[in-house]
């Protein structure tokens, strides 16, 4: 008999939430899943940690049996702690989501969802980011489950090299209506956000951020493009943000001092 | 007569840090200078921006004259805020710093530094991230300074292509011991850090994070290297995060649905 799979799942939206209940039920069948989530919405965190306090953790029941831990922090401490400190052996993967929103173009690099995925990267674990790109209440979360399951043991079979994460998004529509899995570049679509100032109950004026994601890209193997196009979206990402073309230009720029 | 310079000025330090201090008192004479920073410390904040609350901003004065702009939120919300909302034309630079400590290798993915000038570079603004390599509490920020200006001074006469940042790391050496400049790709270099679990007054546990960057890179032109030996750091780095050598790989796993 092989060993079972060992699977460390976080998220940014919660232990509560729908879309990591899903991953976790998804998952149990063909491994040991341990949860490890930030006890409360952490979305649009980008890879921060938690460096001038201390972080808790808690332990959380569901249906009276123990479901997982809670942190006070990001979705990057929960996986630092989980696999440093509370996992006895470390696991086979990462999974973190199942988020509920897109993280393609530049999202990616807000995304706390995915800095959950690049921490278990960092510590040497393939890792996943899965996100459902919808922000309806009441999103069916169980295709993107299913295929949480497939791309799980898909990296175990294949394997994923040090350093590259996985970042999958699934179109919130119908199982029926998914036309195929691609695989993809990150786009270059920006946000139009602005800041709305409004008024307090006491006259003092404050900024909520708004804002929607501008279509930027055309080509098909463009994440965002993936998902207009009912497609699941796989982008492998990695960590090595030098901008190599830019080397040489700066090498001729006069920086002596 | 030439049109003023005007410069954005953010940290992730604060908006009482020594290390903006120096920074604004350097490009002052050069440029009209804004300063939007967070009202208290927000080291390792990553990417994070603020969607779940509003922000609040503040007018600070210094020797009884207006200093500048304190935000309740990250260093990204900051540019954001300046940029969209607070600022009445956009500025023609971003420089974040500068900051009490390196921000080489895999830290910058965990840096509010970093962050404050990658937002201003999705905001079309040529950015810099500036950052001190010494924790020491009396850390003399003036050559940093000085050299903060002259890149100002050059990404202005040179230009940078949209959606590169460029990464300046400076020794904390006198600059007697400075032993020139160097153009740098970002170091593999991670942090060996682990949750030390300590007992709270009433014995609940915490977990407070500590660690040091474990040296990995050997050739000179790595950031990480160039501190060591007593050189300014500048690593130019973009955000398509897409792993292409993996694309092709990808290609070939069957991920039919």
């Amino acid at each position: 008999m092989t060993k079972k799979l060992s699977i460390l799942v976080s998220n940014d939206d919660g232990i509560f939430s729908d879309g990591l209940a899903s991953l976790v039920n998804a998952l149990t069948p063909i491994a040991d899943v341990t949860v490890v989530a930030p006890d409360s919405q952490q979305s649009a965190v980008g890879h921060a940690i938690t460096v001038h306090r201390p972080l808790r953790v808690r332990e959380v029941k569901k249906d009276g049996r123990f479901f997982g831990y809670a942190v006070d922090g990001t979705p990057a401490d929960c996986v630092k702690l989980a696999i440093r400190n509370l996992m006895k052996v470390k696991p086979d993967l990462v999974i973190s989501g199942i988020n509920h929103g897109s993280n393609t173009a530049i999202s990616v690099i807000y995304s706390g969802t995915v800095s959950a995925a690049t921490e278990g990267t960092i510590l040497g674990i393939p890792s996943i980011a899965m996100s459902l790109t919808t922000f309806e209440p009441n999103a069916d979360f169980s295709f993107a489950a299913k295929f949480a399951r497939t791309m799980a043991e898909r990296v175990i079979t294949n394997g994923l090299p040090n350093g590259t994460v996985l970042n999958v998004n699934v179109p919130a529509v119908p199982e029926s209506e998914i036309r195929g899995v691609v695989i993809t570049r990150q786009g270059k679509s920006v946000w139009n956000d602005e800041f709305e100032a409004r008024r307090d109950p006491g006259n003092k004026q404050y900024f909520w951020l708004k804002g929607e994601l501008v279509e930027l890209d055309e080509e098909e193997d463009i994440d965002q493009r993936a998902i207009l196009n009912n497609k699941v979206s796989v982008t492998p990402i990695q960590f090595d943000l030098t901008d190599y073309p830019m080397l040489d230009r700066l090498r001729s720029w006069d920086l002596t001092v």
